[in-house]
């Protein structure tokens, strides 16, 4: 849809000059310095927008969007890059904004256990800062080293400590956004408890940047957990698998800081198979998990832990156990769950789902969609892992093609038997323009309409992210 | 401000004859009857509305609405009517419905750890329901015995155990709700995860019912917690006070469940000054602490429980404690804590506020306030006591009169300091009419023009408690 006629080749050049002027040419990148950078990590696809505009303060953001707001100017917002859902591609007739620039932690509060961080900053120089003063961001993923704070909040990413911490939604206490127009929302309260008035920061977490622009935030900091112990073990059956989660639940209680399940074809793929890592166990049994647990007291803690699996083995819910006795032996365990590059390379060309749905429905729900693939791809692979406590599947399937119509296919297999299970086209990575036709799988389509209220009333004339998430009706907005 | 002009009598008693006709007689209640119920606990002063009608279903209340919504009828929703804001209050020309009926627990998922529930259904009657199924639901506050589900959705209740398990927010993972139209928007995923498109049960929860009215929620529940501890600790400046917070997070980690700070003045009103409460330590400290920890591991908990006190007092964190040795001793510390009944009537006619402010300003603050109540009221009292760990204080103060002219300048001294430490007027209780003129100390002209467009967007004509929380502009409404 080419929702640009009304603007001529002048008004946006007339635009980057303005915006040159106002930020200084160093903040504007064009022509081959744009299509020199990708629009995102899993494809590497060149960026394609008219230009790249890189605010050095939130206040130089609000003066972009007030001019490309009076321009009628779409937007499309750049953080890290590592999204999965096409949510940061741009059209030739899109600008790019891109928060490289505001990356500065602002301040830490060890007291009040708060950290304030500009949009741009990585997740991980965030955990850095929080472990210098004492303490931790709880929220953690792979891609901690290049995602993006601002990336995280837009997203409301998950990650491997859901279990104990909650999403990034749990973790932001203040939030600053500049909406459409150039205003700007400051809801920057370190507060943990606020209920003066509607909860607006809501609005900007896990709406993919459709209705705002993040630009700093006040995040929550837990007390540091010195002592980690991680251990892989082997189940039985999915029934010894939920089984052990309930198990693993009540006697590590609050110190269960991760489950993360992976189905056989999973954990042979990236050991025995392709050779990419030594299998810690043997690779015949149905499931395996990385069980992680957190806690202040490192000798009663590794106690406790031992005793978890000792009684876990007694009751017949785990055939084997590898418990991690160096933090190297644990970090071998997790480089098998978090080999996302291993996983692209030999599935290759990869399609990535990510879904939840009821934990109790989730055997069947896997056999049936191997089963459905197989009887179009013969040869094609599925391969499935897990935030098994959050009821969060990841599925990667590689058929030998990508293109759209197997790709749709594919999609069918995957998503149609959520609609039934009341499940999630999406748990962690959004909907993008990947998703959005599979919207109405999770969504009614009075739920769908209040969105695209939403939208209207903020984004009236659909300039952020236009056309991700959902599609916007422009009749009213030129 | 008189908004039903537009409205005559005889509209509005064809309005009621179509809800009898519709819904039964027995749905709809007036006259005496109407006004033989109290508003609220606090005030207990009579319901003024033109009736009140009682859906049975949330088919039913969606139908209620719709019928209200053509004939442009305001509505104030009730539930427990425990508010402390005057946010279920309703003219003679609204009606008010009461949600009494929906009350049913729906369905209980242990494996998946969800419990299913009407919005009339008591806090308490669901914090049962998760005890027999062998789990516990985290919200946990005074008047856990009246107040809804519904309520505690609509208001974001906070709480005894926030420090640990988050507010209600936190526990809300579908919910349901019927828009001022009368259409139902169903985001009943039970899922822990879910980001298909925006999240919209964040608009109901804690917009006290201006954006929707409630239905049904998911709720998650946690691991049940067998093993609870409790103490009541003497502090010897607020220095330490704080200093035992950090301590206690850090030898407790997560399993710290309460740290409810009372200042001496409460304490010692409750206990030694009323004879209300037998004081299980002596009243000359300026500060007092009940500390709550729960564990699984009866044991070692109640090891861990006593060293992390023989620690703080060998770190002078503390001067005396007293550690719960039963359960009727955790319950009769707990019992000053809660005894508002005692408070309202020791400081009758009471003024009650609900406050946040960075934990280490706190102390000059209360100083202040007192200092500046003093002035204008030398045989006044002030008392305090509050959730320490989250930032918020609950002040209670007596002046002899509550008066409008009283109250607003007993509320200056409150609020007005608020303004330059980022505080917030209003941490659990919500703003209703109490706190509306208020709300600019802690919201920016900004967001407080979010707030009317999210207003204006799903509820164009006001009807839905009307002005609660926020005025509305009625000119576009008729």
């Amino acid at each position: 849809m080419n929702t640009m006629e009304h603007q001529s080749p002048t008004s946006l050049s007339a635009l980057l000059d303005r915006l040159r002027e106002q930020l200084g040419d160093n903040a504007v990148i064009t022509g081959n310095d744009v299509t020199a950078r990708s629009v995102d990590w899993l494809t590497g696809a060149p960026c394609l927008a008219a230009a790249i505009v890189r605010p050095g303060t939130p206040d130089e953001l609000a003066d972009i969007l007030r001019l490309c707001h009076a321009a009628r100017q779409p937007v499309v917002t750049h953080g890290g890059l590592t999204g999965l859902v096409h949510g940061t591609e741009a059209s030739s007739e899109e600008l790019v904004i891109s928060l490289e620039r505001l990356d500065a932690i602002e301040a830490i509060d060890p007291v009040g256990a708060t950290l304030t961080v500009q949009a741009g900053a990585p997740l991980q120089k965030v955990q850095e800062a929080a472990e210098e003063a004492g303490l931790q961001f709880a929220l953690d993923l792979g891609a901690r080293g290049s995602c993006t704070i601002g990336g995280n909040i837009a997203t409301n990413a998950g990650g491997n400590r859901v279990i104990r911490y909650g999403m990034m939604r749990q973790q932001v206490l203040g939030l600053e956004a500049v909406l459409a127009d150039g205003c700007i929302i400051s809801s920057m309260s370190p507060m943990l408890k606020n209920n003066a008035g509607y909860d607006l920061k809501q609005l900007f977490i896990g709406s993919e940047g459709t209705l705002g622009i993040v630009t700093r935030a006040v995040l929550r900091l837990q007390p540091a957990m010195p002592d980690t112990r991680a251990a892989l073990v082997a189940c039985p059956s999915f029934e010894a698998l939920t089984g052990l989660l309930g198990h693993m639940r009540q006697t590590l209680g609050g110190e269960l800081s991760a489950f993360e399940a992976m189905w056989r074809n999973h954990y042979r793929l990236l050991t025995e198979i392709s050779g990419r890592h030594a299998p810690p166990l043997s690779t015949e049994s149905p499931f395996y998990v990385i069980i992680e647990s957190q806690a202040v007291d490192a000798d009663r803690h590794g106690e406790r832990f031992d005793q978890a699996f000792e009684s876990a083995i007694e009751e017949g819910l785990l055939t084997d156990a590898a418990i991690a006795q160096s933090d190297a032996q644990r970090d071998g365990l997790w480089a098998i769950r978090e080999d996302i590059e291993g996983l692209v390379s030999l599935l290759a060309p990869v399609m990535t789902f990510d879904v939840s749905l009821p934990i109790g429905d989730m055997d069947a729900y896997v056999e049936h969609v191997e089963t459905m693939l197989r009887e179009h791809w013969p040869s094609g692979r599925l391969v499935v892992f897990g935030h098994l406590g959050d009821g969060n599947l990841h599925l990667s399937v590689g058929v030998g093609s990508d293109d759209a119509d197997t790709r749709h296919r594919v999609e069918r297999c995957i998503y149609e038997p959520l609609a039934d299970l009341g499940g999630s086209v999406s748990t962690e990575h959004g909907i993008g323009l990947e998703k959005r036709s599979w919207l109405h799988v999770s969504r009614t389509p009075e739920e769908i309409a209040v969105m695209a209220t939403l939208k209207q009333a903020l984004d009236s004339h659909s300039l952020l992210n236009r056309n991700k998430v959902i599609t916007t009706d422009l009749q009213d907005a030129h």
